[in-house]
């Protein structure tokens, strides 16, 4: 049976993926009145006195939303809300697996980003945290900046910032290997869509002063007709000496070459013209700009690619679960820069020095270690830069995150 | 320690009440490239060729929403929406527990019924059915009465159905016991409110011809002033003498007499005052319009009211989980009005003659065979009535449901 049969049947067996289950068992009229009425009205009372105490005293407290429209589900398109569940089910099944985090999926029946902000803004009572999924650009950008502005829970489009973590720690980890200094490295973003974008701002953020952004029509480069807002601000933000030019003419002599764009468009005469100790991480999925094997091949020194099957996967699964979970111990507000730059060193740094290898710059995704050492570091930040409702210390929330885990179980 | 610590402290320790759990395990690479990329593309193609396809192949095919915005929330009234998730969560609990039912509770932030139908009416692709719970009158007519319209799957006010289920259970249970006739028994319902409107309607439905509403402004009649649409309308269908007068004036010679009222208002001269064998049954919640001994001791034969700690417990938890199991079963694009009526005859039929006494005329919420009945009979009713998207044989429907019962578990 091949994985598209083995596939279809699993979620045909199981009626999907996800089930809900009771954490207080009801085993007689004793257990049912402390679970409901009467013995409910209690934390009622509570939480109408003080409606904080709702994280503490609900389900709530763990319990995000994964919501999608379905207009961009990654490489299947606007194949609507319905079709969209599976993925956004799965990853739901990620976060309790990887992290115990409780996700409940919501695909809407709309693509109306007006409607889609609105109705996302009333579920707040329900969630501690928001990950917006597969929602289409540019409309990505205002549903979550809106929300963020009128949401006092996290709201994360992971498509862009959990893309753009896993980016950062898989250059940060290639950079340990290679011993050069993120400051004094020139990077090549090819692809400025929601991911790219997001890429390059974090990159921004993270202290990286040679970028240049490559799409469709060239280099991006400050005052180019034709950018969305995100892109012009980032235009303004990196290609310091705006340079244009096509793909191949901006990558020659590039340190690292990060693709969010299309399959194969990474050909062996770019991968060539690159600097010494070059560092290739081709995120298109499930076809990459280019293949593992291929980059070696045509002489980068580190390659990465989303796909389970090479070495130096780059993929968001390591990063979302850990966050949220670190997000979800401090009570945070927002999920801000600080916390996902924190997030994408805690990643990088994992793998101890002295068994970094060209094959090895990034932990693999089913590292038990990735997501107690995500959250500790993403509560550390929420907490330092007053975000976080609560305060825990970060030790407690690794060693908690690492008793969550469920992996291999 | 009392109810209100043991409580308070319960939900504190476990953090709520309710959590996702994953039907696949993720172990490896393996189990991940089956959920999640590449294998999850598969489910996703097909539903898009066919969304009917997302109640097999996702976990919206037993997947509802208990939803509320908190405004009439039972004994504690409008305390909003975070305050409201204990009930809404240990309604998801009751409905895992006793059928099996995954039920995510959603509180939303408005009050506004038009916002509030057109977030529930977004959430459609996501569910298979919606639970909603204690919207406040007259606002929740509406808001039901526009959702079944737009929505093709069954929208389900328990507050008013469920009750009126119960209801009509334990007056159809209570007179298998005496010996009297529905359709030739003279009903007086107390509290003309959602749930006494619904326990009218279903009344009517049920083939009873003698029922006289009752409330503050005494005797509901065709053409009084002050009614609502829903009150009107039930106005019409019953009092056909159109008698005007108090409760007390009116359940004089009564044979049954129902309460969704106020604390204390069955006076011991209203209870004697009622016909011989007269049937009490007092719902208002957690303090009855009578006691159940207060009731037997002013001349009720039968009495029973919404507590557990007396006989002939007439509460809504042994109608919703059984119910919507039945709904989604055959998954039902409503739940009308021949489906309602079943789940009340297979409750009240759940005893057997022999064992019907004065205390036990409707079964034990936690009696097993309750979710089972109830069920099978709404099963077969919504593919009498052809609003099931599938058959089903009901006796596949009884024994699977009892399979998935997880009482005293």
């Amino acid at each position: 049976m091949d994985i598209r049969e083995e596939a279809l049947k699993a979620h045909k067996e199981h009626q999907g993926k996800l089930q809900v289950s009771s954490k207080m068992p009801l085993k007689n009229m004793h257990d049912l009145s402390i679970a409901y009425t009467p013995g409910v009205a209690e934390p009622c009372r509570e939480i109408k006195q003080n409606k904080e105490l709702s994280f503490e005293y609900t389900c709530r407290g763990n319990m995000i939303a994964v919501i999608s429209d379905g207009t961009r589900v990654l490489g299947l398109g606007d194949i609507g809300p319905e079709a969209a569940m599976p993925v956004m089910e799965g990853k739901s099944v990620i976060y309790k697996t990887f992290a115990d985090v409780d996700a409940v999926p919501i695909c809407l029946g709309t693509k109306d980003p007006a409607k889609i902000i609105a109705t996302i803004k009333l579920l707040e009572p329900s969630f501690a945290g928001i990950n917006l999924e597969d929602f289409s650009s540019p409309k990505c950008y205002d549903i979550e900046d809106s929300l963020k502005k009128e949401m006092d829970i996290p709201v994360f489009h992971d498509d862009q910032h959990g893309t753009a973590i896993a980016a950062l720690a898989g250059v940060l980890g290639a950079l340990r290997f290679v011993k050069k200094d993120l400051a004094n490295t020139s990077i090549v973003v090819n692809g400025a869509g929601a991911a790219g974008t997001a890429i390059g701002r974090i990159l921004v953020n993270a202290g990286a002063r040679n970028i240049t952004m490559v799409d469709i029509g060239g280099a991006l480069y400050d005052g180019m007709p034709g950018l969305n807002r995100v892109q012009a601000a980032l235009a303004k933000d990196t290609n310091k000496n705006k340079r244009q030019g096509t793909l191949a003419e901006i990558a020659a002599g590039a340190d690292v070459l990060i693709g969010v764009s299309a399959p194969g468009v990474f050909t062996g005469g770019i991968i060539g013209s690159l600097a010494k100790d070059s560092i290739v991480i081709a995120m298109a999925n499930p076809v990459p700009e280019v293949y593992y094997a291929d980059a070696k091949a045509a002489g980068a020194k580190v390659a990465g690619t989303g796909r389970s099957d090479a070495p130096n996967q780059v993929n968001n699964s390591s990063v979302f679960p850990g966050l949220f979970r670190g997000a979800l111990d401090v009570r945070a507000r927002q999920i801000n820069e600080e916390m996902k730059l924190a997030a994408a060193y805690a990643i990088a740094n994992i793998i101890p020095a002295d068994e970094l290898s060209e094959d090895y710059v990034v932990p693999n995704v089913f590292n038990p270690l990735v997501a107690p050492a995500v959250a500790a570091a993403v509560a550390r930040a929420a907490m330092a830069t007053g975000v976080a409702r609560i305060t825990v210390d970060p030790e407690t929330v690794r060693a908690k995150t690492a008793a969550r885990v469920k992996l291999g179980q």
